[in-house]
C-alpha cells in the first residue's frame, strides 16, 4: 500500500491518497498504517495523461525530416527508413519514447505502428499502461489479396502476450486512401466479433478528402458510416477537414476525435480541429502528440497549452478551450474512449496518478492550479508519476534511463547511416 | 578564465571555448591551463536566449486573468492589482522572473514596466543582462500635463547605479492609445539626443489600429514615421496588424520588430504576424514571451517552437520558419536590435553562453540539432547558464531559488488578497 499525503488536488482541496494493489482505494483522510507515505506537502496529483496519438518508436526519426515539404519530406527521408525498421529497434525506440512520456506525466498512450509485440513488450518493461494497435496498411503490413486472419489473430495474442495486465490490442487501419474497402470491412467485422478497440488516421488533410471522393463518390466519414464502422470504440485521430453533417453522424455514433495540434501545425495539415463544433455536438474530444517525426516531443503538457492556444487564435475568442477542458482531453475523456478506469482520481479507479512540484518558479504563483498546469507547466514539472499502483519516476528518475537513451542512440545511427540522409 | 571543453556547437562540429572576465577570448582548440573546466562531452553551447519584449514582474499575476476576454480581465483583474504594486513587490516579481528566464536558458531580457530601478536591482542580483524601459503611461507614470525631464533623468540614472554594467536603460512609452503625440514627441527628442533604445507595443489589436485612425486620421506606423519617431533604436512588440506598406517603411527605418506568438494567440489577438513579409523586406525579428499574465511562462524555447508552428499553419507551409531562423529571432537578431555583443558564439563577444545536457531522451537521437533545440527541447534542456563571463546556473541549480519563489509566494499572496480575485 502506499499513501500520498496532504496533496493538493484539481478542486483545489488537499487530501491524502491510498493506493492499494493497482488500484485508488481511498481518497479522503487516511490514517492507516502503509509500507509507503509519499509526502504532499509541495505537490499537486492529477491523473496521468494519456496520449491518444502516437507511434512511438518514430522517436528514432525525430528532427529527421523537419522544414520540408510534407510530400518531399515522408517518401523520401520516413518511408526509406521505416522499411528498414526491425522489431527490436521498434522495441529501442518505444523504450525511448515510453521514458519520454513518463517523464512528463503521462501514463498512457495508445499507439499506432508495426510490431505491436515489441510495442506491448517495451512499455510493459517500463511499466507503462498502452494501447496498441498493429497498422494495416495495404500492400505494406496486409497483402493484396485478403487479410489472413490467423495472422493477425496470431498478433494480437502477442500483443496481449508481451503486454499482460498493461496493455490492450487494439486494430490499426492506417487510414481510408491506404485500406480498401474490402479490408476496411473486414477489419470492420472482426473488430465488431471481439469488441476490440479500432484506432485510424481520418481527415487530416484536403487531398485525403478529394481522394477519397474521387474513389468513393463520398467523403470519409460518410464511407465509414456507410460500412458501419462508426461506433464508440472507434478513436480517429485529426478529424480537421470535417463538415458540421459529418461531426454530428460522429457524434451520434460516440466516435472519439483525437486532436494533435502540433502535428496539425508542423505538417501545416491546413485548417483548424473544429473543437467549438465538437463540443456543440458533443464529440468526445481528446488528444495527442502524434509521433516524433511531426511534433517532434511526446510532452503532452506542451499538446494541452497548444491545443487551447490554436482554438484561441483561430476563433479571435480568448474564452475558447479554457484550462479544464484541455485538462480534460489529455484526461477522462480519454478514460472514457479506451474504455479503461483511468484519466480520473476516484476512489476504485486504477492508480496511475502523477505528482507535480509546485515548488518551481513557473508554477509560481499558484493561484489557478488547472490554468498553471496548462498555460505554464510543461512536462519537466511532474516529479513522481505512480502506474498501475507501482511508482515508475520519483524525484525525476527514471529506472535505467541511461540505457535507454544510448540503445536509442545506437539504432537510431544504425537506421539513418544506411539512409544517408540526416 | 573558465574553459568549456569539447562541445558542440550548432554547426555540427565540437570546439573548446575559452572565456576571460566576461568575454569569449577563444573558440577553437583550448590548451592553456584554466581556473575552471567544464567537461562538454554530452552538452551543445548556445548564445544564451534573449526574451525582447516581457514585463517581468507580472509573474506575480501568473493565472489571475486567464480565459477570460481581455477587456474584462485586464480592467477587473489586472489593472487594479497593478496599481497595489509598490517597487518591492516588483523587485520580487522581477526576481522570480529572473530565477525562471535563467532556469530557460534566458540570459537577456529587455523589459517594459514600472520601477525600473527595481528591475535593474533584481536582474543584477541575479547576474542576468537586462534592458529596463521604464514604461510612460499617460495620466499614470506621466503626468496630463508636460513630462518632467529631471524625474526621467532620475529615474534613467537610477536604472543604471542599480543594474551596474548589466542593465542598459531605455525609454519605455506605452503604446501610440496611451501616451499623447505630444509626449511621444518628447520622449523621441529626449532619446534621439542621448541614444536611448525605445521599446513600446506596435499594432497588437485592430481596436489599436481603429483608435489611432480615428485620433490622428492616420495608422500607427504613419504616425510614428510622421514624427521621425522610427530608427534603429526602436523595437515594437507584437507587430500583428500592419500593412505591406507600414512594414516597408519599418524595413527602411530599420525598425526592430518583436514577435510574441504565445502570447498574440492566448489573448486572441487575432492575425498572425506576417512573418514572410517582414523577412521578404528585410525587418529585424526577434523574439519574446510577454508577461506571465499573457502567456503564462517566460520559456524562450516553447515561443521559439510556437513561432514556427504559427507560421506552418497559417501558411499552410511545412517550410516556413524553418528551426534555424526561429534560433536567429531568439539570438543573434536580439543582439543586433540592442547593440549589444551577445547573440552569438564568436570570440571577442560578451561571454552569455547556455549548456544545453543532450543526454534527454527528448534530444534523443540527435540527427539535427537546430531541430532538436526548436521542436523538441524546451527550457528543462538547459543545464548551465553563463552570464557575463560568470556561471549563473548550473546542473540546473541557480543559487537561492527556495528563498526567491518563497519571497515572490509572499508577495503575490498580499497582492491577491486585497484584490478579492483569483
Amino acid at each position: 500500500m502506499i499513501s500520498i499525503k496532504n496533496v493538493l488536488m484539481l478542486d483545489g482541496k488537499r487530501r491524502d491518497i491510498l493506493i492499494k494493489g493497482n488500484i485508488i482505494e481511498k481518497i479522503g483522510r487516511v490514517s492507516e498504517k502503509k509500507d509507503l507515505v509519499i509526502e504532499g506537502k509541495n505537490m499537486a496529483a492529477m491523473p496521468g495523461l494519456v496520449n491518444m496519438h502516437t507511434h512511438a518508436a518514430m522517436t528514432l526519426f525525430r528532427g529527421f525530416a523537419d522544414d520540408m515539404e510534407f510530400y518531399k519530406a515522408w517518401p523520401e527521408r520516413i518511408w526509406p527508413a521505416e522499411a528498414r525498421l526491425s522489431g527490436r529497434d521498434v522495441y529501442a525506440g518505444t523504450r525511448l519514447a515510453c521514458l519520454e512520456m513518463l517523464r512528463s506525466g503521462t501514463t498512457c498512450f495508445s499507439d499506432h505502428y508495426f510490431f505491436g509485440g515489441d510495442i506491448a513488450k517495451a512499455s510493459r518493461s517500463m511499466g507503462m499502461r498502452a494501447v496498441v494497435a498493429e497498422l494495416f496498411i495495404d500492400g505494406k503490413s496486409v497483402s493484396a489479396g485478403s487479410v489472413d486472419e490467423k495472422a493477425v489473430l496470431k498478433n494480437l495474442e502477442n500483443i496481449k502476450k508481451e503486454g499482460g495486465n498493461l496493455v490492450t490490442p487494439a486494430m490499426g487501419p492506417h487510414s481510408v486512401y491506404t485500406v480498401s474497402s474490402e479490408h476496411l470491412s473486414w477489419i470492420n467485422d472482426f473488430s465488431l466479433k471481439r469488441n476490440l478497440l479500432v484506432h485510424m488516421h481520418l481527415a487530416e488533410t484536403r487531398k485525403e478528402n478529394e481522394d477519397c471522393v474521387l474513389k468513393y463518390g463520398k467523403r470519409p466519414v460518410e464511407v465509414l458510416n456507410g460500412m458501419k464502422f462508426l461506433n464508440r470504440n472507434l478513436s480517429i485521430a485529426h478529424a480537421v477537414w470535417l463538415t458540421k453533417g459529418e461531426i454530428r453522424v460522429l457524434a451520434k455514433n460516440n466516435v472519439t476525435v483525437i486532436h494533435n495540434p502540433v502535428s496539425n501545425m508542423k505538417l501545416a495539415t491546413g485548417g483548424v480541429m473544429p473543437y467549438s463544433e465538437m463540443k456543440k455536438a458533443g464529440v468526445n474530444v481528446t488528444l495527442g502528440t502524434d509521433g516524433c517525426a511531426s511534433n517532434n516531443n511526446l510532452d503532452m503538457f506542451e499538446s494541452m497549452k497548444i491545443a487551447s492556444l490554436l482554438q484561441k487564435s483561430h476563433l479571435w475568442d480568448q474564452t475558447v478551450l479554457p484550462a479544464k477542458e484541455a485538462l480534460e482531453m489529455a484526461t477522462i475523456n480519454a478514460g472514457r474512449a479506451l474504455g479503461l478506469k483511468i484519466g480520473e482520481l476516484r476512489e476504485g479507479m486504477l492508480a496511475d496518478i502523477i505528482l507535480i512540484n509546485l515548488k518551481r518558479p513557473e508554477l509560481t504563483p499558484n493561484l489557478n492550479l488547472a490554468s498553471n498546469l496548462v498555460y505554464s507547466a510543461n512536462g519537466n514539472c511532474v516529479d513522481t508519476v505512480i502506474c498501475d499502483g507501482k511508482i515508475v519516476m520519483q524525484g525525476r528518475k527514471v529506472k535505467g534511463e541511461e540505457g535507454i537513451i544510448e540503445e536509442a542512440e545506437r539504432t537510431a545511427e544504425r537506421l539513418h547511416e544506411k539512409s544517408g540522409g540526416g
